[in-house]
């Protein structure tokens, strides 16, 4: 597998070198907002640790941060009075990896609400209202 | 939330009431073949404990249970030959959810190669080879 490469966009956001709307944040993890959501209040949960993907992350690291992503997901779900949950992380371009840090996808979904294409960019100033909406639920 | 349902097809199959192929077991989890792969390889990893999905798990069994996907997850890529994976955890009816224990979906994946759409019944001979070309890999 190829190493983890530094300069990956993820890496920059960690770095403060790219914006994120960002939800949450702690020693072990950052979540923010997809630019690209596929669903109402798609938001991306990544370690600070570096890691390329599921096949390379540090075991301790990897448990520490699902349980970040359980805690942002149940927060999407509540601030965004969504019915369920659609979880998704991606390994290697073939496993639908774009980003090479490791992310786990939350999506937010209601009945009969199908996930929108991939690769659209989404409305900023409804993206930050989700934001708002899932930061509340966090308290 | 709807409570948990102990007669739900996972909870019978971890009591042995009903069959499945397995290619992993532990005290936490048990790693078994999707009879409904959308890839070849296409497991699932769920634990003992009881949980609907990832609202209600208890973090430490979550934390414990992601330990396995990974471990899972990386015997399944090497032992198929695969070039990576799409990993999936669907919450509630809304999320895609069908069974209600919570599960990880592992679906080996290679380029060029789409999912196949869900609910369609695999050949019980090629989810056998791939049980064994999984445990294999898991030595």
């Amino acid at each position: 597998m190829t190493a983890y490469d530094p300069n990956n966009i993820f890496a920059k956001i960690l770095r403060g070198e790219m914006p994120a709307t960002k939800v949450y944040e702690d020693d072990v993890a950052l979540a923010f907002m997809d630019i690209m959501p596929r669903a109402d209040g798609h938001v991306l949960v990544i370690p600070k640790a570096p890691a390329r993907n599921l096949m390379d992350i540090d075991p301790g690291v990897l448990s520490a941060l699902i349980q970040r992503v359980q805690k942002v997901a149940k927060a999407a779900v509540a601030g965004m009075g969504a019915e369920g949950a659609s979880i998704q992380q991606f390994n290697e371009s073939a496993g639908g990896q774009i980003v090479f840090h490791i992310h786990f996808h939350i999506l937010p979904r209601w009945t009969g609400v199908p996930l929108r294409p991939p690769g659209q960019m989404g409305d900023k100033a409804a993206i930050a209202a989700h934001a708002e909406m899932i930061k509340a639920a966090l308290g």
